[in-house]
């Protein structure tokens, strides 16, 4: 069997043989081996934010954006009000979603290449007391910045409001500790830092705030309480669960475990983002961000200005080499982005950039420095 | 690798092992082979209701009720008034959905083993002109009763009205041909008679029909309009799809293909539900449903009177011997169900009711007769 490409991307990711073969089994939804695979991912999950006693995973169907948008949904009653923290596409697209179910909502907006400021988070909080819970985005998958979601979640709570989190990239790999950082519910997904298979979303939510939530939510299917509800008091799902990805992702805690958690996990994600930026960097190439506000989850680099580079090119010759890189998403800059996680290491990444470096010299590029620079 | 227990249920079913072997390959989403993949799958669909050219496929992550929930919110605007046709809890789910996504809605009930009647709709919609659309359940899982769905297809029409079917455990197996039956939107999911693995549902709509909604969803992930109108666009879904379970659903389109399309896979069923009845019926067990009223699909049989059989006994003993059967769902009698569809024939329908004989004898039941057979 060829070796499928090693996808650098934000998702759908690499995964690990061995996930991947748990799912050659069928399954029935009410077989006591499928109940305690379940069970089991419920709570490792919980236990990765230190949660036991005070949260409870509500896995809900689809990918990671059904999951967030159920928060949303379940979280947000018709009395309450939502402040958006925005710096990229995914605190954008929580707006939509409060536009779609009609949830009372305001906004806060920073460049795509800024963190979100939690002094200005607590101004807009003395400035409306209508605002009842405030929504940021972990690591902005949009740039791949980390935002100071401890930092935040101090300030929310000291206005006595509460927090939502969107962690889909960050999840499993950047702590977030329920027991130091307080927040309500975050949102993440099965094919992100776990290195599961896309087709299930998850929201670890508080009991106490989940308890309040009946009735709130704007459909049916993303309704976390009644999820909840149908899942402790049956485990079963009240529809079908997509039983094979489920599976795999219970084996991807085990090998997510045996790396030694989100320590283990965030280690080796941070070394092939430093080979990575360090490579690249030898090579011309500009990252968007500086090392500090960069999560080691995706690096966003500035489009090489050398004529020679176009990124198509650029892209499909990485590509028939085996590697998967993204575009950029970015409204600011011209860019393209690498992903450090999924199933890839010190090996690939160092492959990676060699094959960059032959792919430039192919290409006929001298350098991946971009036009800002050159300019200087 | 021992075999996995066979799944005489409503889903998850059984696949077969070159669809769950589809899964073992990382894609990436904007990989040119998976496009091809996803784009191969939504034409097979259309030709399946011989739909080319009037009708497209709209994907959706999730399990079947959020491909119905989805159809629903999408086709019925806020100025629309939807008729839900219910013998089941299927309609019954749609009724809720309405309620929660806020959809004006009528509902007229039939008893659980009873098909809709097609007159009673026309006299419906004779009596409230404000009836925009019909919803009806092609086999209502429940019970496993076929509604009419052609005939209701034609008083609907005849009203100018427009119908919206939920077809889930028919869908590729019964006949729904859209040139010759008028409806405007069709759901259905991987995980049925198409033998794919759960983690899609899918609605065929009416692309003129489909134009008309946009704006309309409840939720953002639910949006048909805008799921569809991004995957033409762009070739992209909108959120991060469930790769495998698409992959393997494409391998799932080849076999239904390969067996002779919905003729040659309903041709299996019904074959499967034929040695079934005929079997159970030799010993004793009676069928919720007379014969002509029977989808191939899900069977439902009466509770054994004597008074040595368990349900719960009966049911972990055929688990040990690897079938699994499913309780019942109906509110109007003591029953349990036996499914005929997945990636079971001739040979497991067999040994199955071998293994039900020796179940019977172990338990010391006598016969599965009901108690209203016994009292006649
Ligand atoms: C921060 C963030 N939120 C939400 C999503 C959406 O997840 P999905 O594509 O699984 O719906 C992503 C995906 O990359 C993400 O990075
Ligand atoms: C007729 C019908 N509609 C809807 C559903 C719901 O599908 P899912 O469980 O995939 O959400 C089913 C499932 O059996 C069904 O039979």
């Amino acid at each position: 069997m060829a070796q499928d490409p090693w996808l650098l991307t934000p998702g759908p990711l690499t995964t690990s043989m061995t996930v991947k073969q748990a799912m050659l089994h069928d399954w029935g939804s009410r077989d006591a081996g499928f109940i305690a695979v379940n069970d089991r991912m419920r709570q490792r999950l919980v236990a990765m934010i230190g949660g036991e006693g005070t949260f409870s995973t509500v896995p809900m169907q689809g990918s990671g954006t059904f999951a967030v948008e159920a928060m949303i949904g379940t979280f947000i009653g018709p009395k309450d009000k939502l402040l958006i923290l925005i710096n990229g596409a995914y605190g954008k697209r929580i707006e939509k979603i409060c536009q779609v179910a009609k949830r009372a909502c305001a906004t806060l907006e920073w460049a795509e290449d800024m963190p979100v400021d939690p002094n200005l988070v607590k101004l807009a909080l003395a400035r409306d007391p209508a605002i009842t819970h405030v929504a940021v985005v972990h690591c902005e998958t949009t740039s791949g910045v980390l935002n100071p979601v401890a930092e935040v979640a101090q300030v929310v709570a000291d206005a006595g409001k509460k927090l939502l989190i969107d962690a889909m990239s960050a999840f499993g790999a950047i702590e977030l500790d329920s027991r130091k950082v307080p927040f309500d519910a975050v949102a993440a997904s099965s094919n992100k830092c776990i290195e599961g298979v896309p087709g299930l979303g998850f929201v670890l939510c508080r009991v106490s705030a989940l308890q309040q939530t009946q009735g709130n939510a704007h459909a049916l299917t993303l309704d976390l309480f009644d999820q909840w509800q149908n899942i402790e008091k049956t485990k079963q799902y009240r529809f079908t669960p997509p039983i094979h990805c489920i599976v795999a992702f219970d084996q991807a805690l085990n090998e997510h475990e045996a790396e030694g958690g989100v320590a283990g996990r965030g280690g080796r994600y941070r070394n092939n983002c430093k080979i990575l930026v360090d490579g690249m960097r030898r090579l011309g190439f500009e990252t968007l961000l500086p090392d500090h506000l960069q999560a080691p989850i995706i690096v966003t680099f500035h489009m090489p200005a050398d004529p020679n580079f176009q990124f198509q090119v650029f892209y499909d010759k990485l590509k028939d080499r085996n590697f998967v890189i993204y575009p950029g998403k970015l409204t600011v800059a011209d860019s393209f982005r690498i992903g450090c996680i999924g199933r890839l290491g010190e090996t690939e990444m160092k492959a990676f950039l060699g094959v960059v470096a032959d792919v430039l010299k192919e290409m006929n590029v001298k350098s991946g420095a971009p036009a800002r620079k050159a300019a200087e």
